[in-house]
């Protein structure tokens, strides 16, 4: 398990960077809390953030699920999918919001793949036991 | 525990599916990322994907607690009534804000119970240890 | 690891009751769901609760991953510095804004040395396997 340990220390410190790119912002473009609005700039480095929380509630489940149902190297290299997804996502929406499907799909792919996959596994586990 | 990774997965895709409302709300009101705000529908889709995220951070490690130290089963069951108040929930506050309490309590309730509960096995673990 | 799974049902309880100060502010300062804007002490309030997610997406695998590769007491330990370092954050948010910075270093300091120690101790674990 020690490779899924490792993208998932990973995707939280990307999540800790992009959570440090917000307070950067902040400063910047003189968003003062506890406002979370005002500044277009702004408001893209915080949707990156928050989406990003959303994302890494469903992603880091499904990879121990599908680690543990099916394949903990497969699991980690789709959550390495997930890493690189994210930083594409980060960077084009920051430049321009309409742009950020690309990248978004990138990290959804692997998330469903790993949260259905890992639904898979335990219903297959529960039927042969 | 599969019936405890089962419920898990569930919750999870029960949370993209209200990501997804997000997403056609969003384009449906015309409201453009990076806004979350503009638009009262959009903003109870928003508000019901942003309170199951508050939840699910705290029911998936009460889930696995209350299960490790009391009884899986029970857990998944408590899952259950989780995950058909969050319909409730969803159901009620994009129809009617105001309505919300009811499906609100069927998923605080399990919440509270599987967290309690775990915190009472883990201290009684220790005591006895 | 039964410390461990204290602290972070202590951490849930915390974070469950900066969410109940939020529906109290809700109702106190008249801020009527869907809106999550338009009253400066109630955004305070959401803001603690807010941030506190975003670092227990973080804080929570960072505590197990370090428990798992170094040790168990100190991940606790570290723990409690966390959730006094919460404490903190949220009263002095709330009081003033800009003096939240002491709390959440508090935070912040805890929750990255579990996340890089998870990452180090993984990382060797692989090395020597």
């Amino acid at each position: 398990m020690a490779y899924v340990d490792i993208v998932t220390a990973l995707a939280l410190l990307q999540f800790i960077a992009f959570g440090m790119q917000v307070a950067r912002a902040r400063g910047k473009y003189g968003v003062h809390a506890p406002a979370v609005t005002g500044n277009e700039i702004f408001e893209r480095h915080f949707r990156v953030q928050q989406n990003t929380l959303e994302q890494l509630i469903v992603f880091l489940p499904g990879l121990y699920l599908f680690a543990h149902y099916f394949n903990s190297l497969l699991a980690a290299g789709l959550g390495v999918v997930y890493l690189i997804g994210r930083q594409v996502y980060a960077a084009s929406y920051v430049k321009e919001p309409q742009s950020r499907s690309a990248g978004f799909g990138l990290t959804v792919l692997p998330m469903v793949v790993l949260i259905i996959g890992g639904l898979i596994g335990a219903a297959i586990h529960l039927a042969r036991s």
